[in-house]
């Protein structure tokens, strides 16, 4: 445990010192990072072919399943992804030291609000290797310091891409120690989770399970969500060509994804729902009536339907059932529409699209670190905005408050433009 | 225990329908608890009157204090503060349904980012009858339920200011049952801390202990600080006289305010040290070389102080020592004051001014709920936004994702100006 905490202490002071890194320094930390990775992809593939080598014979025990397996696996394609994605985070713009208000309290004492980093990250991930550099990428842009926690079946890819990252920073004059460091025990996790004297928010990245873990054994904030349970309401005057194709879209199109489609729920007074479900049984999609529970998230080929009385049922079945994350409506009718936008509880609330689109790339975040059905902090997808908070920077000219308490001097607060 | 969650389920559902009630509506609202609240003075002060009879068995055994029994009584002025507080939180813009982001992802695919409520707020306060008022105000503008735990010392008081805010809530036509609700007990207390499926974030409203004690046993987001350990470094080129002014004001001022300063830093090489160390001394503060402790609030008219080498020592001692409150320098020196506004991880980093402007009504918010150091969500003084969140409402015309995931279309991310 010593060794945890000497590794939070070393992220804190590190957090600190990344906080005044120009946006050229981080810019050229992440160029050189893509650049040295793409010239280590041998001894990359070399490393993960190691742990492939482990986790073939853990299939074959029926420990880790062929999915899992396949995330871990690197290949060119996933690579050059890797690659690609680093670049493109170093060409976003800076999401630290933007004002975000700026406000003359009084003559000569202007208060700043200014974005800046959270400081220290913990990521605890699951078998995906392309996440470290991912996510070592958003905390250099956004100037925090990480603690990374790797699934251990990826141990060997995961200790070689870290090390090629640190060498790549080491290179990179100015550019502080320590900002991406990495943990490998379960003891390491429980020692995370309960440091909040050094770790400002956890970020998992994995199942539902891992999630719903994490979330009840820290009180540290946690950015993320366990369950996916998204629906999609087909109202009385929903065009049928339309809500076949959404529906289909929303279920089909990357079944195991959070934002897929699990419960159809049906106005009764809709015409075209036989139609509807034999379209929908056409695409393979099996239809279960009445499920054991509503909040069931199937991350496959199987959606569960219902028929409601109206838009408020649908409204009250959502927010009682769903799990906040991403919920349509498909109708004509607009009042419909509005009302259900705006009381469904949820972080997307769509009409007419399907669930699908929620998603940080697809909503022009240019990166994402997850997708959160928090009610604080960030909701929905989070892209490199939802890693700052801001600071409120006050100067002044001698400027004491007995002057405003006693009536001598009165604020004026005149906002600037920024 | 039943009763808690009960109230936590009939919170939650008066949130889901205080979400989508109009501003009109909700000033209705406010200046009618204004006006009943103004009405029904002689029965709240009766009410009062009860208390502080009760409390001055306590004050004479003992078990309260003198200042903690001056909080407790409510008198003409605070019950005009109080109403005036009101009607000024019904003049505030409303911090919902604000549009933050308008873009368009595609021809008739409009992503939207809208600000909403949080939901349910849990409110836990101490010996102040007239945050009731003005808590449930903040909740009602920022169309949040909230459930009001407050001392056992004023529980007469509570108990009638809760029944006129809510018998004039009844008169107004259209707002919902359940958005203010009271609890009593220590249970209820504990049950409130565990209770994550239905309260969305805590706001304790009073001593450090209190507050310490809830961050330590909820995993709730919680809203607020512990500690205030502010501090001003006087920079080897400050201006003794505005060194003086500047310290006398942000330690006498009102010395129990959290953004009181606690810890003065003198750089070695400031020539009117002994001045400024005097000049402190004939305002009757006392100063402390050695303390037991660099992180105590003293609340009082003490100053621990510590000469430093230079600019990057006192950042150090104040990242180390400090609660992130608010943080001062005195300096002539841009560049120093820069460096210590940059370095220094606090709410508010201040240049030249003394750190009593912490303060939400100071930065011309209005309104103010708290001050947090939380690193994420809300930091500093916090307004009314700090009670919301936002959701994204995407209006399409039926797009799929299928269609962009295979090249068909593309997304072309216009932003709309709002």
């Amino acid at each position: 445990m010593e060794n945890f905490i000497q590794i939070a202490k070393n992220a804190k002071e590190a957090s600190l010192k990344i906080a005044s890194v120009s946006t050229e320094l981080k810019n050229k930390a992440l160029l050189n990072i893509a650049q040295k990775i793409e010239n280590s992809a041998l001894e990359i593939f070399e490393a993960n072919r190691q742990d492939l080598l482990d986790a073939e014979k853990l299939v074959a025990s029926g420990e880790i399943t062929k999915s899992t397996f396949n995330r871990l696996k690197l290949d060119e394609n996933k690579m050059r992804d890797m690659v690609q994605g680093i670049r493109d985070i170093a060409e976003l713009e800076d999401p630290v030291n933007k004002v975000l208000l700026k406000r003359e309290l009084d003559k000569n004492l202007v208060l700043q609000k200014v974005s800046c980093p959270i400081g220290v990250l913990g990521i605890i991930f699951e078998a995906r290797p392309d996440v470290i550099s991912q996510i070592s990428s958003l905390a250099i842009k956004s100037a925090n310091a990480v603690i990374l926690k790797g699934g251990k079946e990826s141990i060997n890819t995961n200790i070689k891409i870290l090390s090629v990252i640190n060498s790549a920073l080491d290179e990179v004059e100015g550019f502080p120690k320590n900002v991406i460091q990495q943990v490998f025990t379960r003891d390491d996790v429980a020692e995370m989770l309960k440091c909040d004297k050094y770790i400002n928010l956890i970020i998992p990245r994995g199942g539902n399970k891992l999630v719903k873990y994490i979330k009840e054994n820290t009180k540290i904030p946690v950015l993320g969500h366990a369950d996916g349970i998204c629906h999609i309401y087909v109202d009385e005057s929903a065009d049928l060509d339309m809500a076949i194709k959404v529906v289909t879209d929303a279920k089909t199109q990357y079944p195991s994804a959070c934002n897929s489609v699990e419960t159809l729920l049906i106005n009764e007074n809709f015409a075209g729902k036989d139609k509807l479900l034999a379209a929908l049984q056409l695409s393979e999609i099996q239809l279960i009536e009445k499920p054991d529970s509503w909040s069931f998230e199937y991350g496959d080929k199987i959606l569960a339907f219902k028929t409601v009385k109206n838009v408020d049922e649908a409204i009250n079945h959502i927010n009682t059932y769903g799990s906040g994350h991403t919920d349509s409506i498909i109708t004509k009718d607009n009042a419909n529409a509005e009302k259900f936008m705006n009381e469904v509880d949820s972080a997307g609330v769509y009409f007419n699209a399907s669930t699908r689109f929620a998603d940080g790339f697809r909503y022009g975040f240019g990166a994402e670190v997850g997708i959160s059905t928090n009610k604080t902090h960030a909701r929905g997808p989070v892209g490199l905005e939802g890693l700052t908070i801001y600071k409120y920077k006050l100067c002044g000219q001698g400027h004491i408050v007995k002057d405003y308490a006693c009536g001598d001097k009165v604020f004026h607060h005149i906002d600037i433009p920024i």
